[in-house]
Order: structure tokens, then C-alpha cells, then sequence
């Protein structure tokens, strides 16, 4: 059992980043049983630029400051990808674990900072999707030619095992297509609209929930879902197909929706290099497991050429699960396993 | 990539041994690009004995003898026990496969030939969830002690992955409890009371279809669940609890049942190396994930502390996909793994 503690540098440090640190503490005993000893040595911010200290940053300090809305004491000059470069050049992380804001339109700038670090040989964790959605394939590539890993178990379901669901316990098996029930806020507004709530108000309410943004068109018009189904094409499926390729159902959905109308995300393989994609306000069945996600959840049926038709799905999930989907995937890669 | 191939005894040669020598059949070229080459050296039935030879007997014939009713060209005299004894003393094998039928009450006399095997350093498969609910922390010890390895996913849900879903993806993670609808039979039956067929007339139709035995109460007086549950209480959350132990809801179920009405199983752990389990007839929620589980689908709800309530549907699964469970034990057991 090595004693030697994993460095890590946060890029990004919002819900999920602070989420991420307060269950490395959490678990702290456990994952040292496992082998696993960690150490903060950088964390970056949009708002509070790069702390950076290869001895290790104090993990509650960091949680304390941004609790009390205080900046970092000794903040480097360089921000955005200036900052990303100067903490590889320092080499003092083992593990750069990427939680920025999504772009899903272009997947940037996290796509910078993933290439910056791929190329330099450091490996990666990334709970955003915009940069696997538009990068997967180079990056992949970029991380095999420098022996650096990349994980990305969060980017779809909130940290529930998709990715490693195949890879690890679904040998020799084909992946023909995916559906999901991929947006957690359509899926809750959905609800409110299928109680016989008008679709505007349902929105409003969500809104004051904090369950919906001030601008729900992200999650509502469809982007969301067609960013995640990107994701999953690229790896389930092999095939490359962007978010703006994938034609979208807009919000409001039909009047009249019943409470299995949802808003269902597809992707199916057509001919060799080749695949279809949608996501369509749907009516399901009721015996689809899909149908029965209901407010926050989320799901997703694999259609396998060996286990048939398999469903995956997470209960509300919140920014805790998303945390323990980075924490599954920095333990895959620092090779640390379960059992 | 090693060029040696893998040698197989299957005992037990049913339909799940049946459909497994037909799966590596068809996925040979996929299994070979993954490193893994095959051969059957032995297969032993209760009806036709051992034929047992260490060059590696013909596949197709193997299958051809079966459908055609005939025996074995040249079986040895030993059956049983002595059989498997017979096997072991030939060296003949790298794995052995165990498929053969349940015995819920005692796991015997699979569960003989597994202790002979492990206890030979020989690694076993098993789709036969009585050894495993019988015998787990006996075999595990064993198993360790000899460097044998064992691997049982196909015992519950008929293949899919609970059991590698829980160790491979889902590290430093604790399960507390399992909720199930574990039996195909009587979720089938279910569904026909609920459009309105009453109790009786619902087992027979199902008896003609061939989907309930002419014995079905295995299945609807719990057996099967509860054999199950017992399988699931000691691997994922380590305290062992007999079938026998478990209280089971005899059919017929309640009458006035709904479309939600299900045989749900469930085992909750309950203060330090003890759990509460059971099987009852119990109408479900239509947000519970469970609830949309019908014909002959089976699902489980996984109650973890880091990603909250995972819920894992495999559609109608048939004997192709007990067959793939074991096959992905054997690559497992075996040391060759996806990706």
C-alpha cells in the first residue's frame, strides 16, 4: 500500500469541486484503507484566479474562504489557461480534476485546459461535458500518446456508472444504441405540466425552487440532453456526432402531456460510422423503465447485443453523486480499485 | 496477447451451458481480439455423465448430441461427486463452469462440487445461486486460500451486472440495503391477475406458455427470492442470512391487485452484522423505479451512502443472458477485462 499521497489540482471549484473535497474528507479513512492518500496542491477559479502550493493546501481553509466569500491568500497572476499552464509547470499535481462551467457550444475553454494537460502527461478527471462531447476523440488520442488517462464518469447521470458500467463489467459487448431520460429540470417541470400546471407557470416555479436557471433554455430546449447524448455516442457508440447536429423538440412540450411524457434523448447506431439522434418529447409506455423517472432522476437503457435492453437510474441526484462520480474515476485512474 | 487457450469443464450442461458454448461460439473472433482463446476439456451431466478429454472435446458435436438426445460417445464411469473428483485428479481444466439446478433448501450438490474445486485451486464460475446463498463465506475463504477465484454474477438477475456493478465501479462505496423484484415467474403471473385473470387461472396459462413449472411455487411462494436475497445480504452487505430465514408472502397475492402490485424482495442491514429481509406482496409507488417492471423483467435498487438509490432493469432476459453473465465471470476470473 503506497503511503505517497496523490497530488491534485482543482480546476473549477464550485458545487461539484467543493462537494468533491468534502467527500475526500468524508471517506478520507476508507479510501486510505483502499490505498489512497490525497492532497490538494492547486485550485483554480474563475472568480479567484490560481492557489498553488506543491506542499499542499489546507483543505478547510478552502472550503472556509469560499463559505465566507473571501478570496485566496496568495493568488498567482495568471487566469484561464495561463493559469492552467502554470501549475503544469510547476509539476506539482499528479491528477487535474476539471469541474468549470459548461459551454456546450463549443466546449471551451475547459477543452483548453484538458488539452494543455493531456499533452504535458497529466492525467485528468472531468465532470464537464462540453470538452468530451467536442473533444473526445483528440483527447483520447492526446492522452495515449503521453500516457496520461482521462475519466469523464460525470459528464452523464450525475456520476452514476455508465462509462464504467461497459467498460468494466460488459466485456465483448456491442452497445447498439442509447435512451434517456438525460435532464433532470425537464424531467422535474415535466411533473409540474402533467398536474395540470400551464407549462410557463410550471417553469416559474422551478425557477424559485432553484431547480430551474434564470435562463432554463439549456436544460428545457433540449441542449442538455443533446450534449450528454453527444458524449454517449462518442464513447458507447464510437461515432462523433456535435450537440448542434442533434435536432431538438423546444420547450413548451404538447399540451395535454400525461405524466409519462418525458423529455427522451436517442441515439442509435445506422450503418458502419453512422448514427441517428434526437431528442423528442416523448409519451413512453408504461412498462419502458423510463417511464417511471420521475422529478430530479435520471436514466438511461443500453441496448446491448448481449444483455438485451439494460436501465440504469439514479434518484435525485444532486452535486454529491456528481463529487462521488470524480471520486470513482480518480481512484480508476491512480489505479486504485475497489475490493 | 497469450495464445493459450483456456480450459473448460462445464458441469451442468442445461440450457445455460448450452447457450454459453453457443455464445463463445459466436463472439470467438471478439474474445480472441481480447486476448481470450478457449477449449472445452470436459462436460459432465447428471443424465450422461463425464466425457473428459484434455486435447478438447468438439464443440459442435457437444451441442449436437444434446439436441438429438444422445450420450456421450465415451463417458466415464463416475457420476456426482466422484465425477468432479474424477476431473480434478485430470488436471484437465483452468475454470470450472457450475450450471447446474438449484436446490434452494440444502445448495447441494453443487455445492459439494465447488468446495472440491476451489479446495483443488481449480477457479469456478457458477450460475447457481444455491452454493452462493449456502455456502459464500465458506467458498470465499477457501477460494482465497487455495489463489482459486470465484465469480457468480448470472446467480441474480439472470446475468446482469449487480454484483461486478457494485465491486468495479462503485469503490469506497457502503450498500445498505437491496429492494428487488428478483423473479421472472412471478412478475409475469402478476402482470395477467392485474388485467383481471384471477390467481389459478393465471399460474396455468403461464404453466402452457412455459413460463411457470408445472411446480411453480419455487417462484410465486418467494423460494426463488428469497434464495436470491440471501445471495445479495451476504456478498454486498456481508452478514449471512439463510433462505429459510427470510419470510416469504405465500401466493396467491392479496386480491385487488394492481398493475404496481410486485414480489418485492428486500434485505435492509439492521445494526452490525445483522440484516432484516423479506418477501412480500407489496404495491409500489408509480415513481418507484421497481414499479415499471413487467413480463418477465427483473430490477434491483441498490440503497448506497455515496450515490443514493441506483436502480439496475434487465428486459425479459432469457437464458442468453445467464449465459453472458458467466461469460464475463470467465474473462473476469480469468484476468482478461475490457478495454
Amino acid at each position: 500500500m503506497s503511503q505517497r499521497r496523490v497530488r491534485l489540482a482543482l480546476v473549477g471549484f464550485g458545487s461539484v469541486g467543493q462537494a468533491l473535497l468534502r467527500l475526500l474528507q468524508a471517506k478520507d479513512a476508507e479510501l486510505a484503507a483502499l490505498g489512497f492518500r490525497w492532497v490538494i496542491t492547486a485550485v483554480l477559479t474563475g472568480s479567484r484566479g490560481l492557489w498553488l502550493d506543491p506542499a499542499g493546501l489546507p483543505a478547510a481553509d478552502l472550503l472556509g474562504r469560499v463559505a465566507a466569500g473571501a478570496g485566496w491568500p496568495r493568488p498567482e497572476a495568471a487566469s484561464g489557461a495561463d493559469a492552467v499552464r502554470a501549475l503544469l509547470d510547476a509539476q506539482a499535481a499528479d491528477v487535474l480534476i476539471e469541474t468549470t462551467p459548461l459551454d456546450p457550444v463549443s466546449g471551451r475553454p475547459a477543452l483548453d485546459y484538458l488539452r494543455l494537460a493531456l499533452g504535458a502527461g497529466l492525467s485528468v478527471v472531468t465532470a464537464n461535458k462540453g470538452p468530451i462531447a467536442h473533444g473526445y476523440t483528440e483527447l483520447r488520442e492526446l492522452a495515449a500518446s503521453t500516457g496520461a488517462k482521462l475519466a469523464f464518469e460525470s459528464t452523464v447521470m450525475d456520476g452514476a456508472p455508465v462509462f464504467s458500467l461497459v467498460a468494466r463489467t460488459m466485456p465483448a459487448t456491442v452497445v447498439g444504441g442509447v435512451r434517456g431520460v438525460l435532464n433532470s429540470t425537464s424531467n422535474y417541470v415535466l411533473d409540474q405540466v402533467s398536474s395540470g400546471i400551464a407549462a410557463a407557470d410550471a417553469v416559474r416555479q422551478a425557477q424559485l425552487n432553484g431547480v430551474a436557471e434564470a435562463d432554463p433554455s439549456l436544460d428545457l430546449d433540449g441542449w442538455d440532453a443533446a450534449t450528454k447524448l453527444s458524449v454517449l455516442s462518442h464513447v458507447l457508440l464510437g461515432v462523433r456526432i456535435r450537440p448542434a447536429e442533434i435536432p431538438r423538440d423546444p420547450w413548451p412540450p404538447p399540451a395535454g402531456a400525461g405524466p409519462r411524457l418525458r423529455q427522451l434523448g436517442t441515439v442509435t447506431r445506422h450503418g458502419p460510422g453512422s448514427v441517428r439522434a434526437s431528442v423528442r418529447w416523448a409519451e413512453l409506455r408504461p412498462d419502458d423503465p423510463l417511464a417511471a423517472v420521475r422529478g430530479m432522476s435520471t436514466a438511461i437503457t443500453l441496448v446491448t447485443d448481449t444483455l438485451g435492453e439494460l436501465t440504469i437510474t439514479i434518484k435525485d441526484p444532486t452535486t454529491e453523486q456528481t463529487a462521488y462520480g470524480v471520486l470513482a474515476d480518480l481512484l480508476a485512474v491512480t489505479a486504485v480499485l475497489a475490493r
